[in-house]
Formats: C-alpha cells, sequence, structure tokens
C-alpha cells in the first residue's frame, strides 16, 4: 500500500483512526475461551464490528509472543484474514525491532513478506544500518520511534543531543537514510506541543500517535498541531475501544467507541483540512 | 541462573565464549533440509560440539521469526533442549525488544517465563519504564543495549547528550533503575578502547560483546580493557563458529573454531584473572 493511498482511505472514511488490537485472553469475554483459537475470534468479530470506522489494525507482537506458537498463529490468521477481507486496510505490526543490516533484513522479510504486514515499528537506537533494511521494501513502512508516550520517553529521547533533543536527531538524520520517503514516525500523543517543532523537520511524514484517551491525549491538540496536507496522521487508540466490553455485545461496544472516535475525526477534518 | 553462578562456570571452563545461534536455511548444510526441523537438527549438533567449550547460547530472534511457526517451534525446541541438557548454560534471546509498562511485562514473560531463557536483550530508546518490567524478574538477566557494533552506532550513541555520549547516559541512568542488578550489557567489540570507560560506569557488569572475529574486533583488547574481577565478558561468535563448514562434518567444524577461541581466552583469563 502506498501512502497515498492511506491519505485517500481517510478521507473516504473520514478517519484516521487505528485500532491497536493488544489481545489478552485475561481481558476478552470469557465464553470465546471456549474457541479454538480465541484470539482470532476476538480479533476477527473486532474487525468485522470496527472495519469502515478506522483505517489501520496495529497489533502489538508482545501479546502474541507471549503465548508462544498459539500467539503467533493467532497473529497469522489476523493478518491474513485483513489482507483478504480488507486489502483496503493499512496495516501496522507493532514489534519494536531493530538490529543491524542482515539480521534486519530478517525482520524485515518476516513482517512485510512471509506475514504480509504494510508496515512495522522499529526502534532507532542502532541507527542507519538497522533501518535502511527496512527501508529497501516498496511500498512498505517503517515506522520508528521518535517521541514515545510514556514516562520513559524523558530518559534520552528529550535531552539535549548536540545541537538538537534526541528526538528530532532521530527524525532529521533519519531524513538522510536511503528510501526515507518509506519512513513514518511514532510520537506520542500525550506530548502534542511538541508537534509543532516535529512538523519543521517531517512536515508531511504519517505520524503514528498512540495514546489518545486511556493515555490522557487530545485528538484537537494533535490536530491542531500535528495534521498535514495529506492528513499525515494515524491516531492509535488500543484498550479503549477492544475492551469497551466484556460481555457478548464486546464487537458492538467496540463499534461504538470506535464511532465516537470516528466522529470526532471527521469534525477535525473538516475543519481543518 | 545468577551471575555469580555464569562467572564460576567461566572459571571452571576456562571460557566466557558465547555462541550465536544465527541459524539460516540457506546457509546449513544441504543434507539437513531433510530434517523434519533442520533448524532444530543444526542447532542441536551444534550445541553438542561446542556445549564445553563455551558458557553461553545467543539465538538471534530475527532468524527465527522469519521462518514463522516453524521457525518458533525450532526457537522453542532450542531453549528446551538447551535447559534439559544443559542447564548449567547461561541462554540469551537476542530479541532486542522494549515496549512501554503492561507491554513489556509481554515480553518478559514470553522469553523468560513461558521460553525459559536466562536473559533477553533490550534497547534503551524508550526509558525507564520499558526496562524496569524486564528487571523484575528474579536471577534473569536484561541485556540492555548499550554501545552496538554497527557503523549505525555512531548516528546516535557516540553523539553528546548532555555532558556525555548516549551511551554512557545509558549506562548511567540504567543503574537508578530498579533491580538494576539484573542489568548487562551489550558493548560492541569493534570499539574496544570504549571499554576503559564504560567500566569507569559499570566496573563488575556483564558486558555481552558481540563483533570479535568476523567483524573485526580484537579478544586482547576486549581482555585489556573490559574483564573485570568477576571476569564480566561473555564474548559471542555467531557465523565464524556455527558456518564454519556447510558439510557433514560442521558441527566437528563448529567445535574446532570454538577450541580456538576458548583457548585464547583460557590464556586471557591465566594472564589477567
Amino acid at each position: 500500500m502506498t501512502a497515498q493511498f492511506l491519505t485517500e482511505e481517510i478521507r473516504r472514511k473520514k478517519s484516521f483512526l487505528c485500532i491497536g488490537l493488544d489481545t489478552d485472553l485475561d481481558k476478552i469475554p470469557a465464553y470465546l475461551l471456549k474457541e479454538e483459537d480465541p484470539i482470532f475470534a476476538f480479533n476477527k468479530a473486532i474487525i468485522d464490528a470496527t472495519h469502515h470506522l478506522c483505517v489501520a489494525y496495529k497489533p502489538n507482537t508482545a501479546f502474541y509472543e507471549a503465548y508462544g506458537i498459539k500467539g503467533w498463529k493467532a497473529l497469522e490468521r489476523t493478518i491474513n484474514y485483513l489482507n483478504e477481507k480488507y486489502p483496503e486496510i493499512f496495516t501496522i505490526a507493532d514489534a519494536k525491532r531493530g538490529d543491524i543490516g542482515n539480521t534486519s533484513t530478517r525482520y524485515a522479510k518476516a513482517f512485510f513478506e512471509n506475514l504480509g504486514f504494510d508496515s512495522v515499528t522499529i526502534a532507532p537506537y542502532m541507527g542507519k544500518d538497522s533501518v535502511e533494511p527496512f527501508l529497501a521494501f516498496k511500498d512498505k513502512y517503517t515506522i520508528l520511534l521518535a517521541l514515545t508516550s510514556n514516562m520513559g520517553a524523558f530518559d534520552f529521547q528529550t535531552k539535549q543531543l548536540e545541537d538538537q533533543e534526541l528526538y528530532k536527531k532521530v527524525l532529521q538524520t533519519s531524513l538522510t537514510y536511503e528510501n526515507s520517503e518509506n519512513l513514518m514516525y511514532v510520537v506520542g500523543a500525550t506530548k502534542a506541543s511538541f508537534l509543532t517543532d516535529i512538523r519543521k523537520i517531517v512536515p508531511q511524514s504519517f505520524l503514528l500517535v498512540p495514546g489518545v484517551g486511556a493515555q490522557g491525549g487530545s485528538l484537537q491538540e494533535v490536530c491542531k498541531y500535528g495534521m498535514s496536507d495529506n492528513v499525515g496522521l494515524l491516531v492509535n487508540s488500543s484498550r479503549g475501544i477492544i475492551y469497551a466490553s466484556n460481555q457478548e455485545d464486546f464487537a458492538k461496544a467496540a463499534a461504538k467507541k470506535a464511532l465516537e472516535l470516528q466522529k470526532e475525526m471527521s469534525e477535525e477534518l473538516k475543519n481543518r483540512n
């Protein structure tokens, strides 16, 4: 998928919502545990109920790895289902990988080719030769952790590295990487006021914004400071949507929450774009 | 396993060798491809031939993930085999993970509890609350990327963050994390002269040193500047050992290469410790 197609889908659906599939067997409705693959059963129901309200799904690999082989099978079934049934949806493997050269290529193949995700999240700490192997894949996107939404972001990311804060240096340096047009960035919504500075460095890139809702960010702030001409925003919500109910109506409840966010997004798109 | 036990094993075996199990179906002897699980068959043969010459094995998860479910099964079988047959061996999941709070806990459970690794490599970019969930596991070690051995390390790690280089800030800050006694660090051997500075900050911590041999680091330099009273070194070699031959004698050839390194290490231990 291209970023241009993603923008078209955002305009068509009047939504830049990404739904995080952080599926946890302790949190899903108990009756699903009788299913052969409860994780996939849950994901499928959520996807079928919400696909028209969002433009992206983001499974966090930690939740799947925690269940071993069973988890990986559920991840595989989920991405296959998305690619077959809803090919217009942008898919994000929230894996936060990063290794050197040929090893990064392995991860890239695992997520882009074997699993068939459109994008993967990557940690920048190891620099250029850990990121470029991902960028070499055409029409696949590498979402670099820039400014994350957690407290630990203040340990290093916001500290001054030479002439600028580390996260800005990461943004600036990443633009010199080969095929940097395949980059997107993770930017924590809880720091919306930082978005002005970020947009000076990457005016058009897509930003994946976690942390609206449960983690306390404001959608209006994010849009005010972060929206670009091509929208350039994917705003994620995970638990706030997928665990809206743990009863049999969970998918319907998820759709209701997704609809609330989609409506807000529709307003923002109308007002600002 | 405790770090004290690891040091005792190093003294007993006169080796601080870690063997990287970066198992690649394109590189293993072709006749193994007929096996039901060629990756595990290869690993098992390498382990059986080299376990007395090394103190640690380090599968890099990228090589397993690249083969999907099949790869994860092989990883599971490999760690189970190590834990059952050679419980005295220190095991490292070279996974370079890192996420926020509850998600990091998922990764920690996946590697420490479900798979049963002694340690896992972690990227520090997301800071305190991304690392501490790993540190909460008793007698399990979190190996933080500090100074990696690749070119990209110069993108950020060696740049000045406030009053010191980023990798030093990572080391220093990590010491303030809860349960920081469960930390070890990845330090690239190709920058052995940096070790003096690193030892000023973490005088006794174990350092996992990749890049001796194929990547050009010198074992003597690493020992001269990096060895502590408790040895505090794990020196890794992957391809140089496991792909010493791609014929039927591959395990024997691997043992020969491992023996060469073990002998050098034995000398260094005698001279310096």
